[in-house]
């Protein structure tokens, strides 16, 4: 059982689908719980004009291993696991060769996408799956399958760059640009990493709450000019969440000398720096794209160890029409997870 | 004696200043070389607007020790020497802490500038010059004074950010954007670091003389889109000397998964970064402004043991209005550097 758009406006309905028998290599996982993430929404309207219909979304996918193929070393049955937005990459490539699946030109996306034999790949709002082991991921016993789901994607997103740029530094201050799914997930990154956390946002009404509930040290209005000017070279890391278009320079000038800044929303449109702003206090911008399946199950089990999850709103199949129109509001604290086994009975209509 | 700029039209011509009297940690310096940087021609025509005349330029600066303050320990009499862009800083910031001088935010300038004390600073196109021994560079004897002037400038705005993000690396591909001062300067570090060096310029004429003389493995023409797009994914790190306003996302293109990209041109108008190139492969864009001074004695000593100096077309003050004009349309290889032994007497009209 699954949930599908058919076509570009995006509603989801009860879908049959057929999972395939399971080689030896592969892990039959029963789904308990999926995140929904904006690309979800957005691929489901075929935002980016590479959907292929019908379309199975679902990328934050937790659960329960039901059955296992022969080879299978690394699971046993009832193990809590995890697959996130890749489901097969060449594993030949310099990328693969790092643990850098998601670089890899033939990577498989989970969903909206061909594996080598050609079947059509279907994500995660269904009751099961099945997935080569090596893009399963271990979930540790402590961690809640229900806040666990979303750090497939939008944990792992942030997580990877904080690594890799060397951004992870107990008692550096670190910024976090826009406080959605991926942003407060930055936001309990950072506090995990024992550092300084300020949340750079739009919307003042989002300060109580981050203070409060999320333990932010301390909040900037971005539109607030002499504010952002005060916080001036204040911030030695910044991760930016942001996908839609926006200024990146009043955000550069917070960094401090040798600050980094990376973005992990992909705007549309091509963005303006101006060269000075790096070249004066030998500031660099990255990009980073979710992560490997080796940092992933790195992040997995760091979440296990200081108990990171995320803050998430449950819903079952029969509000997901709901949920979407939410999340195109940017209204949800701060992400919806789907129940699978509560929303059974709705996907068979 | 000197050559000062007393307007915007920035005509150089021959100019007495007297230097200060040396204090105890004062090095007085004979200068016998200094080098002609871009943006001495930018400052003699007031370019930024900041220029404040008459203004005696030159940042490139090499000769032997004259005479020294009574607390100098560092140097001898007769030491050959250098003064790059800087003559003071506060030396308690973090940055100069760091023994990043270059970005301490109370920098003086070797030229255009004030020290605490108040007095305007001016530069290398003269006999001498008097700086704080903490500001003066120990230059290997085996190099020349000539062709080591330019390391001074040009070769440490490339040698910094090399070393400073991890671009040094042998066996790695190295591309460099321009191929002026900064960029045959980017060449030979690249070839004496062991890395495969690619120039990319827009000016298919230099192809010839950068394979044969500076050594270089490839050579791109940048608006040869074919060209352009069969080299994509095929750089590890770039360094981009181009000043003037250009695409950057063709030089992204460029970058392998990991890949590395840096500016040292301060282009004033802004550049566009479509966010997607750096997010799909995890590729970073920074910039870097000359270097601090433990760097540059670690550049210097680098060049000594390596061989590695500048290709300079020498001439004396008599030509360097003439060097000025040449300088704007680029036509130089690859640095002008004054020989001020031999201009003696035509500072003297």
């Amino acid at each position: 059982m699954a949930m599908a758009a058919r076509d570009a406006a995006g509603v989801l309905a009860p879908f049959k689908l057929t999972r395939r028998n399971p080689s030896a290599t592969d892990v039959v996982i029963k789904i308990l719980y999926c995140g929904i993430c904006h690309s979800d929404l957005h691929q489901i309207k075929n935002g980016w004009g590479i959907t292929i219909f019908p379309v199975v979304p679902g990328h934050e996918i937790t659960g329960v291993v039901e059955q296992l193929g022969s080879s299978v070393s690394r699971f046993t049955l009832g193990d809590h696991v995890a697959v996130g937005c890749l489901v097969s990459s060449c594993h030949d490539c310099h990328s693969c060769n790092e643990g850098l699946e998601n670089y890899c030109p033939k990577l498989v996306w989970t969903y909206n996408s061909h594996l080598p034999g050609g079947s059509h790949t279907m994500g995660g709002f269904s009751t099961a799956i099945v997935v080569d082991e090596s893009f399963v991921i271990n979930v540790p016993a402590k961690l809640p399958l229900d806040t666990a789901a979303p750090l497939l994607c939008a944990g792992i997103t942030v997580y990877s760059p904080m690594k890799h740029f060397g951004m992870a530094e107990a008692g550096r201050s670190f910024g976090v640009v826009g406080l959605g799914g991926l942003g407060h997930m930055a936001v309990k990154f950072g506090k995990a990493f024992g550092m300084k956390v300020t949340v750079i946002s739009t919307s003042p009404k989002k300060e109580k709450e981050a203070r409060e509930l999320l333990g932010v040290d301390d909040f900037l209005v971005s539109t607030d000019k002499e504010q952002m000017a005060a916080a001036a070279m204040s911030i030695d890391y910044i991760i930016d969440t942001v996908s839609a278009k926006h200024a990146l320079e009043p955000l550069l000038a917070l960094l401090k000398v040798n600050g980094k800044m990376v973005l992990v929303g992909a705007a549309d449109a091509p963005l303006q720096i101006a060269p000075i702003t790096l070249l004066a206090g030998r500031r660099m911008i990255a990009g980073s794209l979710i992560g490997g399946i080796k940092e992933t199950q790195e992040m997995m089990d760091f979440c296990g160890e200081h108990n990171v999850t995320a803050i998430v709103e449950q819903i079952t199949m029969g509000s997901v029409n709901e949920a979407m129109e939410r999340l195109a509001k940017s209204d949800v604290k701060y992400r919806f997870v789907i129940d699978m086994s509560k929303s059974e009975s709705e996907m068979q209509r």
